[in-house]
């Protein structure tokens, strides 16, 4: 092309999400010259925030972070960005089965028999969990059995009462944006267990939703691009990784770069949308067709204040019926404004991404008014994003692996091909899924890159 | 780019597999101009001859026709195309538990119970098939209940002997080159529906092995290409699709083409590696994202003679252990030379794809020689396929829908995108999967384009 620039260094980088980032952060520490090269025009990946009038900002994309995840907690130190808590105040309400009930603490009142089924079903899921190798889900003892039936057909077998089935259906979509048919049994347990517990990822308090960043989690990526200055290349969609014998060359729209090594760090799904010359090996391609993205649209409503608090509630939901099924007050540290957050998850994603703005925020805004009162359906703004339609993204919060994902092609997920390195939150072992999955998978990647480059064995963790 | 060309029609078809050729055929007869473009330096996609030194073709992709595939026999008719019997005649070994049986007719002798369970089972499925709509998988009566499980934990439910289990799992294998693990059960039963039952798709003398074509399956996409004549664009992969106000651009490696509308005759897991302006809804990408291909690796051994034949074997074998689990005599109608034929489908194609050609002829060939002797492990040719590493398939025989996929997504299946039609076996309504599948819904493709262009209802068919 007319337009085509050139740039060589020691280890290109796909994708300025937050494990490109990372990656390229800490090859630079480490001497390594990287190019990071991105197709938006914005890096964060599945991090955005975006900005109101007033110019708060608000979070479209990841938001949360909580105890464990301690190398996006490192790094938010490094970069001297600060936390503040999750608002968790007040009464909280749960709709089940057409009734609105209200609880303080962790666990609805629901009668002592569903109570009693969610207990042993989630402490019997954990404890199956904890039999993962993390690093080879297939190598678990029972992988081939777990690995052969969906989260939805376990819960019909296993989970005696319908309020437990509502609850872990809810779960399910929450923590994974999908429906219990999507999933692999051995998925679900993989997971569960790469996040510490599904206590540690469905708790506020003390789990995955505890703490949010002073000024939106996108300037953790905007800070480490900050660092790396003109090394971030822009609006440069990558469409062909060619491996030669000393080396890679990535043709990105606009853009050449010449490497040694290059570190793919964007989900599988979008990975084998690059043409690779040579093509990759069936059975990492065969990988990617089957690991799909999660399905979210993030929905939020701003008002003047947060209203609901003078009720005494603190703005948190959770529903059967939905289509909101959980839901967050998600204003600013000050409360001006205040902000109710909706999750459209799983299969109500599905359908209702389908239907036009207008219409979906009716039907959401009718949602919270439910809970909230007759205020909640006259917001000054109304902002959402649909993961799945984001070209560079394709799905939220992170990809999923159906029956038999695992067991059939498990290995291929962080084997490199000759000079490719994979990155990204579905290849890490530890919060796969998560901001905090993502920066460790870009550690590792780096330390890949940089030891078959130049010996050294791990740049930096 | 310098070498680029331009060319101009009403309709733009991407692929020359059958669908593609088929759509181009279609709408050629009736007045519409076509440009077919191929990324491959050949025609058939999924169907490909290898010829030997002596000229013999060996179809290693797709090789057999049967009754009611009346389509694709009708097409064979007019490219003056003959047909000829599967070699079906002698006795059929059947390995079960480490023990080869002998056996003649369509299904081997087993203990009575291990037949009635067997009988009752593909009556069940049979009679669940035909409760799902062709159209619209998604609303059959028990869809849901269908689409939360894989056919494995059906299996391991409802089959009560473990030579049934045996036995659906390698019809599993065989029909559909995936574990009973990786499929829905919706979908398991939309395919046998579409192809007119179990027995349609699994029996040679009265099935969708019946017949073979003379001089190599191949030829059907060769003659329609060369009807077609330079319309017929190959070794341009296609990259982009832009859709404007009146009409489509549709950018392959140097070659542009401008056509009206277009019709995308690729697997929808290929589908997505075109990068589409604008980029597609959210909620078809993400169908594409979980419709993965099966996996399989053809494999032939040539002799000089079907040596078995003299001991009265059929050639064809069964197998609980594999790896090769099903396997025929594909010699051509003369005999010379003898073929053995063996396919590596599911987790033994997955596995044994990371091995080296060496390795797995010797496995390959150790595996006809427990069956056929040791004249089996020296041919004289060893040939073989292995379709997930093809860059422009990806996988085979056809595409498959895990758990969820066609209750969440379903709908987006043929839906246009704006004037993107979409055609490919996985589309298909009958016969989907096969080769009657892909020409089924290139015509139906073909129609939809030229209704929108002109009004024309139905160009052919």
């Amino acid at each position: 092309m007319v337009d085509q620039r050139s740039r060589v260094c020691d280890v290109a980088v796909v994708g300025a999400g937050f494990a490109g980032l990372a990656a390229a952060r800490a090859l630079t520490a480490h001497g390594h010259a990287t190019t990071v090269i991105e197709a938006r025009d914005r890096v964060g990946g599945r991090v955005h925030n975006e900005h109101l009038p007033c110019g708060t900002a608000l979070e479209v994309g990841g938001q949360w972070l909580g105890p464990t995840q301690d190398a996006v907690l490192e790094l938010l130190g490094e970069l001297g960005l600060a936390t503040y808590d999750t608002y968790d105040e007040g009464v909280k309400l749960f709709e089940f089965h057409g009734q609105i009930h209200r609880y303080r603490g962790t666990i609805p009142r629901l009668n002592p028999l569903t109570l009693a089924d969610i207990a042993q079903t989630q402490l019997r899921l954990d404890r199956m969990a904890r039999r993962i190798p993390l690093d080879a889900p297939w190598n678990a003892p029972r992988a081939h059995r777990w690995d052969s039936e969906t989260f939805a057909s376990w819960i019909r077998r296993n989970v005696r009462t319908a309020g437990g089935r509502a609850y872990f259906t809810l779960i399910c979509e929450a923590v994974w944006a999908v429906a219990p048919s999507d999933l692999s049994l051995l998925h679900l347990l993989f997971y569960i267990h790469s996040g510490g517990g599904i206590d540690r990822l469905i708790s506020t308090s003390d789990g995955a939703q505890r703490w949010r960043v002073t000024g939106g989690t996108q300037r953790i990526a905007e800070r480490m691009a900050a660092e790396l200055g003109d090394a971030v290349e822009l609006g440069r969609p990558v469409r062909r990784i060619a491996q030669h014998h000393n080396g890679v060359t990535v043709d990105a729209d606009g853009l050449q770069v010449q490497a040694n090594r290059v570190i793919v760090a964007v989900p599988p799904a979008l990975s084998v949308r690059i043409a690779y010359d040579p093509p990759l090996p069936g059975y990492r391609d065969q990988l990617c067709q089957r690991y799909a993205q999660g399905s979210v649209i993030k929905c939020m409503a701003v008002y003047p204040e947060p209203f609901w608090r003078d009720d005494g509630l603190a703005g948190q939901i959770t529903s059967d019926n939905g289509p909101v099924k959980v839901g967050f007050d998600n204003s600013p540290p000050d409360g001006k404004p205040g902000v109710l957050l909706g999750f459209l998850e799983g299969n109500q994603a599905r359908e209702l991404a389908r239907l036009d703005t207008a219409m979906r925020r009716t039907i959401v805004l009718d949602c919270f008014s439910r809970f909230f009162g007759p205020r909640a359906s006259n917001p000054e703004h109304y902002v959402e994003r649909s993961w799945a339609d984001e070209e560079w993204s394709r799905g939220c919060y992170g990809g999923f692996l159906p029956p038999g994902g695992w067991t059939a092609h498990g290995p291929a997920l962080r084997e490199p091909a000759g000079r490719i390195h994979w990155a990204g939150t579905e290849t890490a072992t530890r919060w796969n899924g998560y901001m905090e999955g993502a920066v460790r998978s870009g550690y590792r990647a780096a330390s890949e890159a940089a030891a078959a480059r130049s010996g050294i064995q791990h740049p930096g963790r």
